[in-house]
């Protein structure tokens, strides 16, 4: 780890997270060698044990380093409460931005997080736990009506979000800014001419 | 299949397949034989031989009848086109509320169509595909925002209404009343006050 913070160290171990990420998201976590980690990033099994010392660690930060923001990301909702109501359409189509460009850069995690089961169930409602209580904050400044249960949408924005991300991101078909534009034209003000 | 019609052989005939519906649900189609069918149904193999002629056909019947109400209720978008405008939001909560009745009546076989994989991502495009092509009609009939993506919104009621019915509706903590009333809060007129 005493490389970590050199320039040329560091790309060789963003190279290193990179390529395992695909390999898991290929083959799978148990499948994966090593071997087929530096072989992807084009380093040395030397080189690999310079950074990580086994598969498990390495594993365990990307996982680490992915969640950490997703967390952030999945509670955005809190930056509206303090808004102005003029203010609010626009930090909810950043907000979706910004998760939508997380995904986008990382895509294998992605699809390796958003579709694991049964582990994604706990993950499923843990993150419509954290938009439902941005939910409430924000009904009480007034953003967000009254008339909604907070609970069921804040799980059909989790499972939007998730398949808006599987179905159009992960493929290539929209892009993040694409996906942020079309979906926060449903969420803010719904299907129906008022 | 002569007794089909008479009071008493089509309700041996719907135990047996509702007996049939949950064991396939509990224990998956494969590991379910016969004899587990009829222990479950209190009737006897030979009964069972007097309607289905195998397993194989019970169950392909079974997918028939819950396929054919599905596609149905999937089109139930086009009921909204000739409406007037006040009427709109009523009818798209009785559309939800007859998606969400049919799928409490027949938990099993939606908990088992719902998460299967990998055919789950064909039937999840195909009702996405209807559901689009009903929201067309009533863009084009003023019904529906003209700024919608509409194939954005498809995906995303698509993927709501499965993720409320498995997380609500089938686990028993919310009716299909509250769940039409909740899904349609949040699809008619978004989450931000106007």
């Amino acid at each position: 780890m005493t490389r970590k913070k050199s320039g040329k160290g560091e790309m060789s171990r963003s190279r290193l997270m990179q390529a395992a990420a695909s390999e898991f998201a290929a083959n799978g976590y148990h499948r994966t060698k090593v071997s087929d980690i530096v072989r992807r990033a084009g380093l040395t099994q030397a080189a690999f044990y310079l950074y990580f010392p086994s598969k498990e660690m390495l594993h365990q930060e990307l996982m680490d380093v992915f969640f950490k923001k997703l967390w952030e990301l999945s509670d955005a909702g809190r930056k509206v409460t303090p808004l102005k109501g003029w203010e609010v359409r626009g930090r909810m189509r950043e907000n979706l931005l910004d998760l939508f460009r997380f995904f986008a850069e990382m895509p294998e995690l992605t699809a390796i997080v958003l579709t694991q089961a049964p582990e994604g169930e706990d993950l499923h409602r843990k993150l419509a736990q954290i938009v439902a209580a941005n939910l409430r904050s924000n009904q009480e400044a007034g953003h967000v009506r009254a008339d909604l249960a907070v609970e069921v949408t804040a799980e059909s924005i989790v499972a939007m979000l998730y398949r808006l991300t599987l179905r159009f991101l992960l493929t290539g078909e929209k892009t993040a800014e694409q996906l942020a534009d079309e979906a926060v034209a449903l969420l803010a003000f719904g299907m129906l001419q008022a």
